[in-house]
C-alpha cells in the first residue's frame, strides 16, 4: 500500500425525493444564482427542471438555465455558458444530468474565475486554483462525476478528447441521487451506465501495487453488487432497489475510495476516449469493447491480478493463474455481452472499418509513448490490443 | 435500501510519515491555538509529541498541553479540559491517539462554546449546534473516532457510559494515519483494536433493511481484509503493509461507509458499554464476550443475517439458514479465540462474578425498555445473552 490523501467531501442525499432538497442544499453551499446546466430533452419533458427551479426560488436562490449538452460534451458549449455565467454574475453551477452536464458544469466552474483558456486545464498548460461550487443532481448514473474532481471535454476542432484531473476543488460540493429518476433509461443507456462503473472500478483494481487488500476487497464488492444487481433492473426497469443499489455503486466507484492507497490504470479510459472521440459512440459501449481485449492481453502478460479478478469475482477455481485469468475474461464477456447486451467488437459497436493507425498515434500521442499502471504498453502492445477488439469472439489465445 | 445521507468532509493523510503534515492541516483548518489532547506516556515518551509541537511551531500555531488521558475517559477530564481551553483561549483541538483521546477532544470541541454543562450533549438535554474544529493523529487503531461524529464519555459518579452522535459537526477536519506509530502496539491493544473494528462493521450490517447489496458487499469486505491482515500484524507487529491495511479498515468501519442505506443495530455495543463501565474492561476485549453471545442468540431467532456473514464471510456452505449461523458463530469464537487469543467469557475476562442483575437493569435504564434495530431485545432477552457469556464454550443450542 502506499501513502495517500483521501478527501471526499461532497454530501451525498440519496433516495427517493432527494431532490426537493436541491434548494436547501445549494443555499448552503453559499450561492445566490446559480446557472443550471442541463440535456436535451428530459428535465424539462418529465417536470424535473420545474421542481427544482421552484425548489430554488422559495428559498430566494436566483437561475440562469444552460441546455442543450450533448453526449461527448464539447469545448464550444463550455466557452459559451462561462461567457453567460461571466455576463449574468452567476456564482455557482447546478447540473441535473449524467456525466456530460457534470463535466460541462464543471469545466464552467473553473473557467469562470479564470483569466486565460479553459482549455489550459485540460492541456496541461495551467492547474484549477480557483472554481466555483458545484451541486449535482444525477439523472444517469455511470460517469461517477457526481463524486469525482474530474471532467472529460472534446475539443471539437481536434477531436481530442482530454480529462482534467483535481485534488477536490472541482468535487461537487453535494450530489443528490434519486433512484426513480433513472426510471425511464433505456436498457442500453443502463448497461452502457454500469460497464462505465465496473470500468472505473477495474481501472482501480488492475494496479501495480501490491498488499492493498482492503482497496481490493471493496472493489470486489463493488463489482458483485452490479454482477447482481443489473439483471434485476434490466427485467424491471422500475425496480427501485436494484437502481438504487447500482447508483450508489457507480458513485463509490469513482470517488476515489477504491483507488486509496495505489497506482492506477486508466489504460482502457485512454483507449476508449479515442474511439469515441473519432466515431462518436457511446463511452460504456465502447469500453465494453476495449476492457476485455485489454483484460485478454494482460491474461498473457501478466495474470495475476485478472486471475484474482476471476476467483474473487466470477468464482474461477483454475489454480494456475494465466487459465484462471483467460477464464475471468470469458466470464466477463459472457456478462457483458449475455446479461447487458453490449457489443464485445467494433463491428458490433458499429465501426465497420476501424482505423487502428489513426488510434494509436492519437493514443500516444495524448498520453505519451508507453502508457498504463498495471503494466507499461508501447504502441505495438496497444495495436495488438485494439486489434483483438476486431473479431467476436477475440480469442485470448491470439494475444501471445 | 432506505433514503440516506452520506457525508464524510474528513481529509485522510494515510501513510509513513504522513504526521509531518500536522502543522500544514491544522492552519488549514483555521487555528491559531491549538490544544492538543494525548494519553499517558506513549507520545512523549517515543518523540511523537515533540515532532508534531515542531510542526505546528514552525507554521507559527500556538499550543496548549492536555495529557493524562486514560481509557474508558471521564467527564472530569473533559470539565477540566474546556476550563483550560477557555482560559488560554483555544480555537481548534488536536488529538493525538486512539478513541479515548480523541472522544475527549470532540467533548472538549463541543463543550467550549456551549453555555450549559456539556454532558447535555450526552444525556440527550441538547444537541450540538457548534463546536470547535478537531484534527487527529491517530496511533491506536479501532475506535473510528478519527472518521466519526460520535464520542464516548463516562460520567465518574454514575458510571454510565453514553455516547453522543452527531452527523458531521464532530468529524474530525482532518485525520492523520501513519501506520508506523502502530508497531509498538502489543498483541493483545492490536486484536482490542481488530475486534473493535469488526464490531463496527457488523453493527452496521446487522440491519433489518433489505436490499443493501452495496453496504453488505462492503462491509463483508472489510471483515474478510481484517480476517486475512490480522494474523499478519500479529505476527510480526512491524509488518507495515498489515498494519496499513488494518488502520485503513478501521477508519472505513466507522465513518458512516458501511451503514449507507439501513437502520443499524448497536445493541452489542450498547452491552458492552455497560460491562465496561462496570468492570473497567477493555472496549475490544469485552466485544469479543458479548458479540458472539448475541450472535448466537440471533442463531435461534432470527439467523438469517448471521448465516449471509457466515456464508460471505467464513466460506459456510451449510444450505439453511440455521444451521449455517450456528457455524457462522464457531468460526467468528474461532478467530476470536484462536488467532486473536481475546477472551470469550465473563471469566475470561476477569469478571468471577458478573452481576447480571445491575448489567440489564443499567442497559434499560439508559437505553429503553427494548433495544436494537436488527431485532428487538426485551430485558428477558439481554439477560440470556448476558447468560451466554457465562460458559465457554457457550453452545449455541443453550440460546434456544
Amino acid at each position: 500500500m502506499d501513502n495517500f490523501t483521501f478527501y471526499s467531501p461532497t454530501l451525498y442525499e440519496f433516495g427517493r425525493g432527494a431532490e426537493e432538497k436541491t434548494g436547501m442544499l445549494t443555499f448552503l453551499m453559499g450561492v445566490k444564482k446559480v446557472m443550471i446546466v442541463f440535456g436535451k430533452k428530459y428535465v424539462k419533458a418529465n417536470g424535473l427542471l420545474d421542481r427544482i427551479e421552484s425548489s430554488l426560488s422559495t428559498i430566494g436562490i436566483e437561475y440562469v438555465e444552460y441546455g442543450g449538452i450533448e453526449a461527448n460534451p464539447t469545448d464550444d458549449r463550455v466557452y459559451e455558458a462561462i461567457a453567460i455565467a461571466r455576463d449574468k454574475h452567476v456564482d455557482g453551477l447546478l447540473a441535473i444530468g449524467g456525466g456530460s452536464v457534470i463535466d460541462t458544469a464543471k469545466a464552467v466552474a473553473a473557467g469562470v474565475p479564470y483569466e486565460g483558456d479553459f482549455w489550459d486545464f485540460f492541456s496541461g498548460r495551467s492547474i484549477v486554483k480557483k472554481a466555483l461550487p458545484v451541486g449535482v443532481v444525477l439523472t444517469i448514473p455511470g460517469a461517477g462525476s457526481e463524486g469525482s474532481g474530474n471532467a472529460v471535454i472534446t475539443r471539437r476542432e481536434t477531436l481530442q478528447k482530454l480529462s482534467l484531473r483535481t485534488d477536490s476543488i472541482l468535487k461537487p460540493r453535494f450530489a443528490i441521487v434519486d433512484p426513480e429518476l433513472t426510471f425511464t433509461l433505456s436498457a442500453y443507456q443502463t448497461a452502457c451506465g454500469i460497464v462505465d462503473m465496473m470500468s472505473h472500478i477495474m481501472e482501480r483494481y488492475f494496479s501495480p501495487t501490491s498488499r492493498v487488500e482492503v482497496s481490493d476487497r471493496l472493489a470486489e464488492g463493488l463489482l458483485l453488487s452490479l454482477i447482481t444487481e443489473a439483471p434485476k433492473a434490466l427485467a424491471d426497469p422500475t425496480d427501485y432497489q436494484s437502481r438504487a443499489n447500482i447508483e450508489w455503486a457507480g458513485t463509490l466507484a469513482h470517488n476515489g475510495l477504491v483507488g486509496c492507497g495505489r497506482r492506477e490504470d486508466w489504460v482502457s479510459h485512454f483507449m476508449e476516449h479515442e474511439i469515441s472521440a473519432v466515431y462518436g459512440v457511446t463511452h460504456g459501449a465502447g469500453l465494453a469493447v476495449v476492457i476485455p481485449a485489454w483484460m485478454a492481453f494482460m491474461a498473457h502478460h501478466k495474470p495475476s491480478k485478472v486471475a484474482q479478478l476471476g476467483r474473487r469475482v466470477f468464482g474461477v477455481e483454475a489454480p494456475d493463474d494465466r487459465t484462471a485469468a483467460i477464464e475471468a475474461v470469458a466470464s466477463l464477456r459472457a456478462f457483458f455481452s449475455a446479461v447487458l447486451r453490449m457489443p464485445l467488437t467494433f463491428k458490433a459497436l458499429g465501426i465497420a472499418e476501424p482505423d487502428i493507425d489513426l488510434l494509436v498515434s492519437k493514443l500516444h500521442e495524448d498520453k505519451g509513448e508507453t502508457i498504463g499502471g498495471y503494466y507499461k504498453l508501447s504502441a505495438k502492445d496497444t495495436r495488438q490490443i485494439y486489434e483483438l477488439m476486431l473479431d467476436e469472439p477475440s480469442r485470448p489465445q491470439s494475444a501471445s
